[in-house]
């Protein structure tokens, strides 16, 4: 039995490289950008009014002009209009040009107008009001690197830049596989000693958050069924997540299977509560990861957290997050093990308070939906007091 | 031009009802319930095991007996067995119904097996090891109340209690719609004086963070095709998000346009940086809301956060997240407005410290990438200083 220090290390040092491929801009949200994607013109692209008003030069202020003829409208999708006199002035919109021989914006507001003319009403800053060409970012800038998780506002950058196909990582295949002989189907009525399958079906509810669509398939507790089933999964997918059959039972098929299989066990058995019998291994032929959680609900989730969002993040480039939170409650320690204990945040005052959350034991699934992550407390000697700072991990 | 406050208030008192639909389990991810989810039996439905090793009966126990002969094995997924004799034992695995008669499991770790023969190794206390029936809920509790987002973890509440079907709530038809003429599709090469549409693509992307799936529309600025086109929009969808076209230049005929549509004006201009040209209205008969937002690319963003969002929680019945940041840098006061300042937060010993993202005006689109949401900064005399707390909307 390892540690979970240990257990983490050994994960993330079994990554994956998941290729690229080339999805269009509208279905590219929440995936990670596999190239550099560069300003293709300047930020703006020309000197653009940001108030509607008058376009005037600088030029005619300092020699005393104060009342302007207007001499044209410039508005937004107009080409570049040309100011032909120092005593005149354009009138201009919002995301217009700043015409040729102009160089300062005077607002609505700031202004009379009167039988073609405008007077303005007071002071005037040369240059004002002008967003100019280039002054957010010039041509060739790195706007979004590589590995760049694509959201709203990213959205809105690879669009300025024209980018309707954008290079994303691909998502790894996953392939979720529940065993047990007591779990049925969810439309189906349960007989005293049967439950429902929910484990599968959170864990791909969670993976939809990733972007994966799982493929899930449930296995009875027969060797010969789950051996020549997992052999053409390996087959299939990129990784498997596993959810029972790995603890001490004499129906806990899946480390033997896994070694007939050829998936070399990297790990069995980690110092954690919940999620004791974790079992985590690769079948190095065909460079399929294989993640085999315990059964229990709590466990189950816990694990997918702790270990298979670290492992993706690092296999799909980008940062794992680190949080932490500041205990709202006094916890035991339970030496030798690193405990994950359920917890509600609350953010008073910038400050993230985690409380414990009353749980019935791992199997207890209705805790799951009364906290917002775990905290991890590793093992020490002394209990845990309210106001120490700890890890959180967000579910 | 009203406050931020008010305009705040006057937004969340024009909700609407979207009404309730069932969606099949596999597609009710990130949806808002609209029933009550109650246990349909106990949970644990059955006395449980917990570990793998033996059942016995603590009378046996209390007589004295360490060593107990193995009368049969139950696994997950049997009918429940009967313990015949107090010096007798099942071997029983993890998920299986605790036998008749018996009452306290022990784990393999704890004894020595042999002959058919299992005997303790160590003390035993009476009921260990058993998850008992009904421990963490009773049949009929209310187990995920009406207005729960649903999550992984409730998924698996819904699958335990055989929802195939969820009720939820609708989420409303949203129509986003652009103006301008300097606006060309993503796919085209633009002219000097043109930019390619990013604002309705980044709304559309942030709405797919809700589960909506908006229709984007682009409209050119003249009158007579914006009444046209909004005039079947109004009829057609729930909420219309614009984005553009309500400042005050020649062709911002958004206000004029609703007006002979019939959409009342609840507020046209709030005293807040950027967005100060926001213009919120209702079609009373249609009760189809508008939100027009200014198009610079932060205003439109800031305010779809500040106000949509928001508007949106209170619509389907869910909690309006309020968080609360400690600023890191000093920023000024622009009297007499709110501003909305865009910062990049970290998480550092359990407080959310919030830096200030340098952006050059409201027209740069390139800011928002750096930064993960907006804090709020009230209007007063002095400036914030480093260290104060302030509300903050995650983007």
């Amino acid at each position: 039995m390892i540690n979970y220090d240990e257990a983490y290390a050994n994960v993330l040092s079994h990554t994956l490289d998941f290729d690229q491929e080339s999805v269009s801009l509208g279905h590219c949200n929440g995936r990670i950008l596999a190239e550099d994607v560069l300003a293709d013109r300047d930020f703006p692209p020309f000197d653009r009014a940001t108030k509607d008003g008058i376009a005037i030069s600088s030029k005619g202020l300092e020699k005393g002009v104060r009342t302007f003829k207007i001499e044209g409208v410039a508005s937004a999708g107009m080409p570049q209009h040309t100011l032909h006199e120092l005593h005149n002035c354009i009138e201009i919109m919002t995301g217009a040009v700043v015409p040729k021989n102009a160089d300062t914006v005077v607002m609505y507001e700031h202004l009379n107008i009167k039988d073609g003319m405008a007077t303005l009403l007071q002071d005037v800053k040369k240059a004002q009001d002008i967003h100019f060409k280039g002054s957010d970012v010039v041509l060739g800038t790195v706007l979004l690197p590589k590995n760049t998780i694509i959201g709203p506002a990213e959205i809105g950058i690879l669009a300025s830049v024209g980018k309707s196909e954008v290079r994303v990582k691909k998502t790894p295949k996953v392939c979720v596989v529940s065993t047990g002989n007591e779990l049925i189907a969810v439309s189906e009525t349960p007989l005293p000693h049967q439950i429902r399958r929910s484990n599968a079906l959170s864990l791909c509810a969670a993976l939809q958050k990733e972007k994966i669509e799982a493929t899930s398939i449930h296995l009875k507790d027969e060797k010969a069924t789950i051996k020549k089933e997992l052999s053409q999964i390996l087959k299939t997918y990129d990784v498997v997540l596993l959810s029972g059959g790995v603890s001490k039972g004499k129906f806990d098929f899946i480390p033997e299977v896994m070694d007939s299989l050829k998936v070399k066990k990297v790990f069995h058995r980690v110092a954690q509560k919940p999620g004791k019998p974790f079992w985590f291994g690769i079948q190095p032929t065909l460079k399929t990861i294989v993640f085999s959680f315990p059964g229990n609900p709590v466990s189950t989730f816990a694990n997918y957290h702790v270990y298979f969002i670290p492992w993706l993040c690092r296999s799909l480039g980008i940062e794992i997050s680190r949080e932490e939170v500041v205990l709202d409650g006094s916890l035991e320690v339970h030496l030798p093990l690193t405990r994950f204990v359920q917890v509600k945040t609350e953010n008073k005052k910038g400050v993230l308070w985690a409380r414990p959350v009353r749980e019935n034991g791992s199997g207890d699934l209705t805790s799951l939906v009364h906290s917002d992550g775990f905290i991890c407390l590793r093992p020490r000697e002394k209990a845990y007091e309210k106001g120490e700072v700890v890890p959180y991990i967000p579910t």
